[in-house]
């Protein structure tokens, strides 16, 4: 079986078992105290269905109009503030779901604006991510320059550290941000800032959605914004830096020839040609599965860059060094973001408190 | 200023624009009819207030348990198949919200899960989709060789084109189904499908939330989860194809150099050198953004691939002529998909009625 094959079936059976597993682990987490609170709500609801006597059908108005109402509770969703807002959410595939077109033309132009919107969006941040990345890494050889540290090339390692760190950084100073303004637990806002800038969107919590804050606070409005699309543009650095490699790694197999890549490259010194052997091996090897699959006990290793494109006339661009065709099995470290992004979430559990909330955090 | 830089720069400025235009018609669409509903809201909510004489502190806590019992409306969302569920929408970053996380532990572990998680099925989808891709050029050769056409070569065209039709049609198939089965007007549940297949997620209208779906109709479990992860797979196998060599137009650059790239395929034809030639010019040109932005005016254009690679001794591997080294310019052909998508929107706009509907459609 071809080699693409076989990594692709590998994948889904894997995404079928991490899917039972989450599955599994989800409901040990969540099912009892679900039933826990049904029945605190139900007796609720029969307390106050019995001091006010309602009919079920006049109970089922007052559960739609709180439903209904619940949007509202934000003031105007829909002015221009709350449109961008909105905006943001769709193209960025966040979708929170606090407003949602109610009118048959907005959602047409909502898929219309989708369809465009997200690749542009797409395109934009790993652009912006590749920058960022370029610039970073010209920023470390020039420290290690100035440090005078005699190895000054920077590696895989060290710009995933850099990654890592801003990611856990941006993420802390949005916990901070959301904590101090929604009043939220610091952990509840950590989840706020990581469910937003994983682009899933519960809506579980919603910034911007207290004492009429879209059209009354207009600094808070504009820090939200802005928070939002720089935050998604470092976790996109991040990615661009660790996974986009297998995104293109089918991309890549256009040189599995091991004898044609190496003919391709005749200025390539010795550590190039390994480097496109590596590919050749690594690419089509399901055990790069592996490296995604072991970010728990992945450590980085640090690992010098093959020497600087204008001392072996090779590459010219430094990002070369980001791409594909560079050490394959570095990607590995892409699995250290997963399992070193986990800890401040552990952290944050113990700093955290269980207080029970209702969908929207605006109650 | 480097060209990378200057199409870095270019694309956040289309993505503002973009998000402007986007509040402004968002607000023109909703703004009135929210107003409306707010007014009708309030009204039925004060005929309700003055005919059961709510305190204040009761109201709240009316909204309170109707919000907080909205989730429980499904049966229970935590048991193992709404569990599997959740899981899904965390990996994929649908996130409807429909359930989310109340424990911390659940939280944690949700971003925990998600860090992992996301990264291994962006790679699954892209993979899926890249195979799915060859197997669909390999049986499009098969047909024109069949057919007897005297040019059995699969062009871009040919792909984008098949691309799009498996994309609307799974959109068609899931709204034919959802309306179906949760009694949703056409419209309504292709919009479902199409948020829901973007990875936005609103979580306005969710599948098996109604009638206890989730513990008492397996088969129609079973088919969402599979429509969701297929639909999933086909739109990936159409980013794959269309989106993606934006994405990995920086790693392209690497290849900037055109006479390096050439002296790199001493066997390549003169088509293939053109190639390097397009993507030294066009990769780094801004201009490229014009592509992806000129989706609806794009036709596309059905230019043969270039000759097969055993014809001429040449790439070995299919998927190259989807990858980034391929004629760039036929990468406006993405923009295609941006079009041709609106139209069935368009189509289903007519089919569709205005019903306000809560946020949930279980309601």
């Amino acid at each position: 079986m071809k080699p693409q094959n076989i990594r692709t079936l590998s994948l889904i059976l894997s995404i079928v078992l991490y899917l039972l597993l989450g599955a599994a682990v989800f409901d040990a987490l969540e099912s009892e105290s679900e039933v826990f609170r049904k029945k605190a709500l139900e007796q609720k609801l029969n307390d106050l269905k019995s001091k006010y006597g309602f009919t079920a059908e006049d109970y089922r108005d007052i559960e739609r109009v709180v439903l209904q109402s619940e949007p509202h509770r934000a003031g105007r969703q829909w002015k221009f503030a709350g449109s961008f807002y909105f905006a943001i959410t769709v193209i960025t595939t966040i979708g929170y779901g606090h407003a949602a077109p109610r009118t048959d033309a907005g959602k047409a132009f909502c898929m219309f604006y989708a369809v465009l919107g997200i690749p542009l969006t797409l395109v934009m941040f790993q652009s912006q991510g590749e920058r960022i990345n370029t610039f970073v890494r010209f920023l470390l050889r020039r420290a290690k320059q100035g440090l005078g540290f005699q190895q000054t090339e920077v590696s895989m390692g060290n710009m995933v550290l850099v990654g890592l760190l801003s990611c856990m950084s941006t993420l802390c100073v949005g916990a901070a941000a959301f904590s101090h303004f929604e009043d939220w637990t610091f952990f509840n806002a950590y989840y706020y800032c990581f469910i937003t800038l994983t682009t899933i969107g519960f809506g579980d919590f919603v910034a911007l959605q207290k004492t009429d804050a879209l059209s009354k606070r207009p600094p808070y409005v504009a820090f939200s914004f802005v928070y939002i699309l720089v935050g998604l543009t470092v976790i996109g650095a991040f990615l661009n830096l660790v996974v986009l490699r297998f995104l293109t790694v089918s991309t890549g197999e256009r040189d599995v020839k091991p004898e044609s890549r190496v003919a391709e490259q005749p200025q390539d010194t010795q550590g190039d040609r390994e480097v496109s052997e590596a590919e050749t091996a690594d690419l089509s090897d399901p055990s790069r599965l592996r490296a995604l699959l072991s970010c728990i006990c992945c450590a980085l290793y640090d690992r010098p860059s093959p020497p600087h494109p204008d001392e072996v006339g090779g590459h010219s661009n430094p990002v070369f060094y980001n791409s594909i065709s560079y050490r394959v099995e570095r990607a590995s470290c892409s699995s250290c973001f997963t399992s070193s992004q986990a800890s401040p979430c552990s952290q944050a559990l113990c700093a955290g408190k269980n207080y029970p909330h209702s969908r929207r955090k605006s109650l």
